[in-house]
């Protein structure tokens, strides 16, 4: 099971992985089938094994804007459950059958209050995609305001 | 000192905070003085005790983007200094007198290192923080599509 390919299993010591998998699971999801809505309470945290998922977010109930696909190099979704109201913040479907494993939030969080370690380099790791995340949001944010410029300009 | 004004170094106990404040000096800066500009390297950790500071981002370098204004109560800037690649992010600027504290990166990253438990709370709290920005900023993202959608629309 390869645990890296979630980036804020990154740096963790093997024995501190291992505790980590033994309290992973697998399942099964098949095209279509959603693992979680935005703002439902955030009880588990993803890894995409095989498949494809993607990220979604509605606007007025009707209209969904795509945010991003997770793919298996990358794949790792849910981290709503790591911070605090530990809700969800998007949506996530798979839109290809699909093999993920999944981590009970509470079970994690009593794996991270053993080893402060584990807690500190996961929180790290959080913090340091959600960072970059912002970034790149931003990025999109500066592209709606040029194409709002130019629109008012020209 | 107030260094809980700074969402950083919320839940830290008194002595952690006495060793952040021992290594805190205090700088002022005039209205329209930069601190620093997006994509320079981070090397300070700036925590606005009185004034008004200004984050902006740059499009094709002449059109500025306003993205939020610092306020004491929750005045905390420059956190890319906290995570890789060790840059600024935006440009933060003046826009009234003001005093702030400044942390320089290198001492509180040797503090950090002599206390774990120092770092796991700095860096859950960032990544909390960041977890946030990141949904608001989304939130713009939806606006901007809506408006796109309405202006195809109607």
């Amino acid at each position: 099971m390869n645990m890296r390919s979630c980036y804020l299993f990154r740096g963790l010591s093997p024995s501190q992985l291992e505790k980590i998998t033994a309290i992973t699971g697998e399942q099964q999801f098949s095209k279509g089938q959603w693992l979680y809505h935005e703002d439902q309470k955030a009880e588990h945290i993803y890894i995409l094994k095989a498949g494809l998922i993607e990220l979604v977010t509605k606007v007025e109930d009707s209209i969904e804007i795509p945010v991003t696909v997770i793919r298996p190099k990358n794949g790792c979704v849910g981290v709503g459950a790591l911070v605090e109201p530990y809700l969800y913040s998007l949506s996530a479907r798979c839109i290809d059958d699909s093999t993920v494993y999944v981590i009970k939030q509470t079970n994690l969080g009593q794996l991270m209050g053993n080893d402060p370690e584990m807690r500190c380099t996961i929180m790290t790791n959080l913090a340091q995609k959600m960072f970059n995340r912002l970034k790149e949001t931003r990025q999109e944010v500066k592209i709606h305001f040029m194409n709002l410029v130019r629109s008012v300009t020209f």
